[in-house]
């Protein structure tokens, strides 16, 4: 893929002077254009060998643009904060909003190629990388991003020139460092690496341009009209036009209309005293393996979703319950803010992860976009297709950063809906909790009964499973969902 | 302040049996009309001596109430990411927007109070400490916070049997620590030390509530009562008659109509040579001193403010062609979002400030209170009033926590800056930067200019100086900046 940019491209200094102007007054305009539609965000990475000028070209594009929509990020050692997360939060944490611009100086490529290169990580570790890199761009590019990734070269031999040219002069001397040379001395293989990376990564949503780093009027140039017609041709689509290039295997309807849930057998129940002794038996021991010493390289996610009055609150209390209020947070998922529907569907969800030792309850969750959103038509339908495979990818990334993932579907039926529906609006303290959007959504209790029953099917995954609660005996969920949750965390425990 | 939490109180089981049921229902009625009616936020402090019951409490207040709307946060060693910033950085960062309620499981007085106990810290930083903290809960309240602040107290004796019967119990056993009894050996001074702090933070707007924690009916009970009260009252009163308390010194306008402004030389100038070797100068030494191994203990916040068409863009962007793109963000203060509307003012500039190490360059700032928002009438007179004070305070911080704070005032004539909306106009690239706003703006030019006077006397302090840049030429304008803000910068790394 470099071998082009190996030619020694160069603009002169005539040519440079006559294509400026323009190209940093249509940059302006397109930025602005952008900032004010909104309808975007654009994500620019700038990667590359050392010396190639990245930062001045990063600089140059500040001066060009506004800096005023324009977020620059770079990423050094992570902080404690970010060690303690799966390694991808980082950059969740400063994607840019749609009509903005993040310049990502280093990103999501940098740790994966560096740790081949220095052999910290074999052949798979790097296919894996790729594969997880290549799904987060897809859904980045779904979501709407405009994604342009700059690789900058330079040959060996211009490399070694640059490091010493910038070594000669007293002005540049501190920014060649040993590892500068570390890194040089790794040329080839990084060079094979990178390379390697870059083709299996080059994709029609998220295309690599690679640009020789040599002359800083060439790169520069490059660098501005490549973003310049990138931005212009995205603005020319009209919104209806860019759809979602997302293909997912078509929702199968049972010609029966059997599914799993109608299958669940719903007259478990329990009487009080047995609950009793059962509920606080297992409270000591959820109370206990969160004390555990190896739990602080653990946390738990815990997703409750049901059908309104299916118990969730009264599950999730029995929870908490055992949990010191200092290392657990509820989430209640309710309308996103502005700033979260600026951004990509689970970005509100990724800025709640626990840290390491956290424990986390999300009241409904991520899968609204299978539920509500499939049903009540707030996303469309290559959205929420889409969302299966995202959200097995998020759960994927949690359980690998040390996350015992619990997921409940409280299930009730439709008669016993209407029970406590009914004893809600009777009980002072409970009326609260019931609303006319609850009575509406009964009435598509067949629809979101059918998405509940795709969603289970489509997302249960061996380390991050659905757990089905029969509820229609609250005694007997709440059990369920203790039992579930304290079993999966002592086998975590355990195990490793 | 003590005396009456250590007579023993206590509640019967069929007193509490009585009481509960209806003072939860009244609880969550009262939280929900608080999340419906989203006026306020509720900050309750839960802080005592160990053993005292604190955890039960707030686990039983979650239980109670509503835990969607609930978020309690407990401030245990302070992240890298914390470390980095002012102390009260990490309390900002978990405010509890309107309509919720946050329970802080320690707080700004933990630390305070402790480092006085094991003589960490000398009476006067208390005193100073407690200045902060007065000033910091004067500023929630006058933003519309409700502030309840909880100490469980046990004496000495009940200390010692809870601690011995938590250490009894195999179940409890874990809960206490060695911590506790080094703690327990300091009961007489930590006694002393914060009654001292709860009598001189006893104030009308954020008072303590002194809770005897031996009896876990009386205690709860207590808590949940003084929280249902005061949230009742609260949400009685008419959003009309909350009036903010605060009263600052009126604003004198000079009757000869002269002010600072008015006397600032505008006709400083250079030219372009004379301009680009001096540029060139500063830029270098500026490059030289952000890479000096003591900045990683400094970081530097800077501050543009002026009339349209100042030119603060230009001089932001002097400044950062000589930084590094990875070290610095700069922040165009716009309206704020739904998440900022929702938080005291100061929130939305907290949130961005660097760590050590960082510069950030603020486009606007914080001082929109006290210029646009006093002009426009966006806030209530009390409101800009006090932000003079609470600016300081926060401006304060900033510099006590190893920050350089650079604050410009560019200042242009009346007729420069006509030349420069017209010249805007007609020049392509630059007329995105000309809106009919600027033009209605204009027609305010005394108002503004008044309101900027009036800041730049009442925030001018020692350590966070207001610069007058003349700004009618560009030149001198920038280099007069980059001149101060080099300067600032070498004496700080100097000093120390």
């Amino acid at each position: 893929m470099f071998e082009s940019a190996e030619l020694g491209h160069e603009l002169t200094k005539a040519q440079y002077k006559q294509i400026e102007p323009k190209l940093r007054a249509d940059l302006l305009d397109a930025q602005y254009q952008l900032a004010s539609n909104g309808r975007f965000p654009v994500v620019i990475i700038i990667s590359g060998v050392r010396g190639a000028g990245k930062g001045e070209t990063v600089n140059l594009l500040n001066e060009w643009m506004d800096p005023r929509h324009i977020h620059t990020h770079a990423f050094d050692y992570p902080s404690d904060e970010e060690r303690d997360r799966p390694p991808m939060w980082r950059f969740w944490r400063v994607l840019p909003p749609k009509g903005r611009i993040g310049i990502l100086f280093g990103s999501w490529y940098t740790a994966p190629i560096i740790d081949r290169v220095f052999k910290r990580s074999k052949d798979k570790d790097l296919t894996a990388a790729i594969d997880r890199i290549n799904q987060f761009e897809k859904m980045l590019a779904d979501e709407g991003a405009l994604i342009l990734k700059f690789w900058f070269h330079l040959s060996k031999k211009r490399q070694k020139k640059r490091l010493r040219a910038l070594q000669a002069d007293k002005e540049t001397r501190w920014r060649v460092t040993d590892r500068d040379w570390d890194f040089f001395k790794m040329y080839d293989r990084f060079y094979r690496v990178s390379e390697t990376a870059l083709r299996r990564t080059n994709t029609a949503l998220a295309p690599w341009i690679v640009v020789e780093g040599t002359d800083e009027r060439f790169r520069s140039v490059t660098v501005g009209k490549e973003i310049l017609e990138a931005l212009k041709k995205r603005l020319a689509l009209r919104a209806e036009r860019r759809k979602s290039k997302s293909q997912a295997a078509p929702i199968v309807h049972p010609v029966d209309g059997v599914h799993l849930l109608k299958r669940l057998d719903l007259s478990a129940s329990l009487d009080k005293p047995a609950y009793e002794k059962r509920i606080d038996k297992l409270q000591r021991r959820l109370a206990l393996a969160v004390r555990h010493p190896k739990f602080r390289d653990y946390n738990v996610v815990c997703v409750f979703e049901g059908m309104d009055a299916a118990g969730k609150g009264g599950a999730i209390r029995r929870v908490t319950a055992a949990l010191d209020a200092r290392y657990y947070h509820t989430i209640p998922v309710a309308a996103p803010t502005d700033e979260e529907r600026a951004q990509p569907y689970l970005w509100r969800f990724w800025r709640h992860l626990p840290r390491k030792g956290g424990f986390t309850i999300y009241d409904r969750s991520w899968y609204g976009r299978v539920l509500v959103e499939r049903i009540e038509g707030f996303c469309s339908e290559a959205d929420w297709m889409r969302a299966y495979s995202e959200i097995n990818e998020f759960e994927d990334q949690l359980v690998g950063n040390g996350a015992v993932v619990a997921k409940f579907w409280l299930q009730i039926s439709k008669e016993e809906q209407l029970r406590r529906f009914k004893e809600r609006e009777r009980t002072r303290f409970k009326r609260f909790k019931i609303t006319a959007e609850d009575w509406r959504n009964r009435k598509k209790w067949a629809a979101y009964q059918e998405a509940a029953a795709d969603m289970i099917e489509r997302t249960s995954t061996e380390h991050a499973p659905w757990t089905l609660v029969a509820a229609n005996n609250k005694y007997h969920a709440r059990v369920k969902v203790l039992d579930t949750l304290v079993d999966s965390l002592e086998r975590a425990l355990d195990s490793r």
